[in-house]
């Protein structure tokens, strides 16, 4: 069980879009995190299973700045604990008037190896965290510190993010159009579709930019873009 | 520990308004569920302790009709086994495009004694509902099944609701404004600082409405406020 | 074709709570028109098929209050060519901020024997048009007149209302919950289904009501609730 | 100057509707004040000219509680000198998320003589208010005290209200629609027209109550729409 | 008649804000596409005729990927029949949480000679098309299919985008600002009118950028400034 | 008084995330500038006092594009007589659907030596600005000249923006994350603080980067940080 590597490589060129459309075809309307967007859009795609933490609107007195001194406090202990190669999903109730996490915690999900990080809401030092070498995806710039509305309290539980479910585990993946959400456990396959429809998609682009028409093309429906395509991969070895 | 009756009876008489000042005056300005108002506002206040369920967005997968046939499904879960003057409140992301729950398992909460329901999102069946005995708050109807939407995920842990803080057995009270949560652990200071206040209010709502200005009445910085209050106290027995 | 006589008279005796459950069955998540609300809750269930009006962002120079005075005018020529026994049904983008129509022309529709009228926009002279003996359904009361910001531009064709697909010749039906708009093909059967669910449910809340548990009954997993009712189906004769 | 008693008698007769067609036809498309609505329907059309209250978002140190205790304060002071006969407007930045003012308040202003009482944001013990005998609009109840996300800083300033600019002196008309602002040098004028208005469309309702199309009735394009109306003023009186 | 390549030329030297103006001088407050952005804010100006393609509510059982087989698919033939120097403006209910459309169909409106593509939703291979030689406008990026939430229902009919009413043959221009709409029958005057307020802009600025007080220069209160101007436009030949 | 210079200076080198922080410890949770951006995020950052404007709806016989030839138009005064050094922050409400100003004022702005400009609406010239050596922060492009929503009423008052507080002559700092509003009493001693803050977290940031856990680290309850920061302020001379 977890994500294979062969998988994960093969989502890593793969763009959401095409795995929005493989879901699609399976039913799965709702697996897009709406409204996020690479803070550095120079990133490879990112790739990894969820790791998720939960955040719930904050009460006054029991925020203070000082709870970050118990080193178990959920937000702290999330970014020790998400493991390398995972996602850290935030549920931050798709509200950017404070900050989910800053630079610093950021740097650290990198340093440990984490393949990236998403919240509904927004992150501070943005700037920062953009010139850093681990994806992050946010709704917006936020500076005020988590403690102002967030609250964490759960970590790796079921969770929404941008109106999508997550459930630890589930397979998250990157772009510059946002992130999508794969249920864990048809991961293999629709990374196998994606590939596939990928190269297909390769090749109707580059048939349209060559002047074909999309009639019969894309889809294909017409027998010849079929015998083209054959004749395409065969030539590019995909 | 738990609600004492005599707390309970308290808060019965005091308005959200009220409340809400209390506890503005110790640091708390989250506490209102916002954007909730009472399918039958003629019903006397709704007060208990908290008692939750939180949705997660729903996967279409995960939710076919047949799913409640599990009698372990949380949100039937949660119907029979929230306490009885308990109120059930629901973390449904403050999305009432699908409902949150329906007559029949209102009408059932309503039967275990359970003392009102809550939710950031919708009831369906909402006319039924407000002919039904038992105090219930929501955003606006809804016909959809919460299936559409709404996984119920977890019971009885800290939510959030209305943008406010919800822990299980916080005190909920809710009237024609809305509903107020007040932290379990000042339930019953706040209850009696509620208390005098509204003794103090309706004083001087009764000379208001004799003609007298506010100026030195509301707040009380003439000290004959103070000495009419007193002899009004007396008077009336409060 | 149509809507037959006894496929409307059924729905008139069901709640579109049911009929969202049963859409919802055959995948269909999307048929409620959010948001909208009775003006007059006392009046009874609304049924009849759509006739569409689609209104389109007001251009400044192309409507003058003068425009009225063409009986061509799309949202005058709707409301005298709607059919009796329709639901005049409007897309106003979800825009309340200028009314969508006004108490005349919702008048001259419930003189016509026109069924009811929704739109995802505002009504004018809400107090009078909650007066009249025509379902209406609105987001909320405005008082500018419609050429403010909306132009009538289509009439009977397929249209957005409260971001549910509606076209020509659906089914809409309203209570207390909001709209709902049942594609025409399956009319009757949803009608049926929707029937048997309403006898079903009604038995479950005289069950629930009389203190039986959600546990075995809703939905009834335990064989002796379809022993239970069938036995209440002859006593009621339903 | 100001408002005559006879345009206050003649608005308190006719509807916001008819007043947002006459400002309409003077190209004054922005006089509603959006998404506010009375507290009690069943009280006459409110008239009366603006005087105006302006919050700004609260700062927590200048917002103790004991900040009422200050005569001055803007929001007391307001409601203290808010002539008689005239409407307080509250800029209330279309937040309702904490309260403008609560039933203490309002009810001094009604016993003030005060004409009624306008918020974009909402009013806290709204049950009472709503059994008071002076109308009152706003968005929604809302419990929190002011001082939790509202500020009042000046006194009968230009404001916007529901996205309407409002000037001191400017005439205030609200009903079951909501609330239209008439610039206060055409005041004279809209009434007169508003009047005439609402002799014609009265005659229209009657006539389309008895059968009669809106073609050449509504706007009257056939000649014998006006000879009728004429017909209908005389035996009516109008 | 159609839009003059001369009328064309003048427009992609002028901005939108400038173009904004103009329409405003004459009444036309409602022509800016609200919220859309270029995706490559780096190409020249966009400039066509609006050619328009409107989607309504998806209802899952007509939305199978399999839709796109059929030829006469709405969405590809307005993809295939968009004229050679058109903008393709698609209404898209400004909802965003599908996409409008994706890379492979808006490479081929650029082969096909289309000047632009607007959507008030949004489009699913945001990096790709932004690195096409064609301007393209929208909210966000989406990942998701647009038959998720979008059934394209009508090609060349009056719709809304951003609010702003588009008719076909309006004449559309987008920069930096956004996208403004200019009705067909006024494009050239428009145009000509923006070309010489464009040249005194040039000259406001570069006297600006040169300590110049915006007294008497913008708007050209002092007669001054006429001169000067005059003088700017025979040295610099405008 | 007024804002120190080595306030100012100090002011430069720290972020608004720390300076949010600072303010979060006293207990100023608002004083974020919600939901804006940096039009050019490669500037420094911008500091200085606030000098305030304030929109109004516009009401449309009063805003005809002539207004602008009065010198005394709050507007253009606004820009002329902001002093040099201070930040210019408009109050649009939140609304960007017409501009707040564009670059021609905005480049006077900048000779004058105005230190910034931010609108919780939206700028039009957005590219142009963009390239300006003046810091100005919006919520997003706007095309529309002001006249077409916002009417400026007052100049240097009290106002929200982006639902922060601003008095005139509280310190305004922006970077990345968009703008923080510090009270001018106690600007001096959040400088000093926050500049011991950062110089903490430049630390924190460079051992984290060296692989360090955060436990202990930061917040600092392991004794050793405190030794080891102190080792590196000497070190670095900080």
């Amino acid at each position: 069980m977890g994500l294979k590597a062969e998988t994960r490589d093969r989502l890593k060129t793969v763009s959401t879009a095409t795995l929005a459309t493989a879901l699609y075809k399976r039913g799965l309307r709702s697996q897009f995190i709406q409204d996020v967007k690479p803070l550095n859009p120079a990133l490879p795609v990112m790739v990894g299973e969820a790791f998720t933490l939960r955040y719930m609107p904050a009460r006054e007195d029991l925020n203070p700045i000082t709870v970050f001194q118990n080193p178990e406090h959920p937000q702290r202990k999330a970014v020790e604990i998400c493991p390398a190669g995972a996602v850290l999903v935030m549920d931050s109730r798709k509200d950017a008037r404070a900050a989910s996490a800053g630079s610093i915690l950021i740097s650290r999900l990198m340093m440990r190896g984490v393949a990236g990080v998403v919240t509904d809401g927004g992150f501070r030092d943005a700037a920062e965290i953009a010139r850093l070498a681990i994806p992050a995806f946010h709704s917006r710039p936020s500076a005020p510190t988590n403690l102002t509305l967030h609250q964490a309290i759960d970590i790796n539980v079921p969770i929404g993010c941008g109106d999508a479910p997550v459930f630890p585990g589930d397979v998250v993946v990157g772009d510059g159009d946002g992130v999508m959400v794969i249920p864990a456990g048809i991961a293999d396959e629709i990374a196998d579709e994606a590939v596939e429809m990928t190269a297909f998609e390769d090749f109707v682009t580059e048939q349209v930019l060559a002047g074909r028409s999309i009639r019969g093309l894309y889809p294909a429906t017409d027998p010849q873009t079929k015998v083209d395509f054959e004749a395409w991969r065969k030539q590019t070895g995909r």
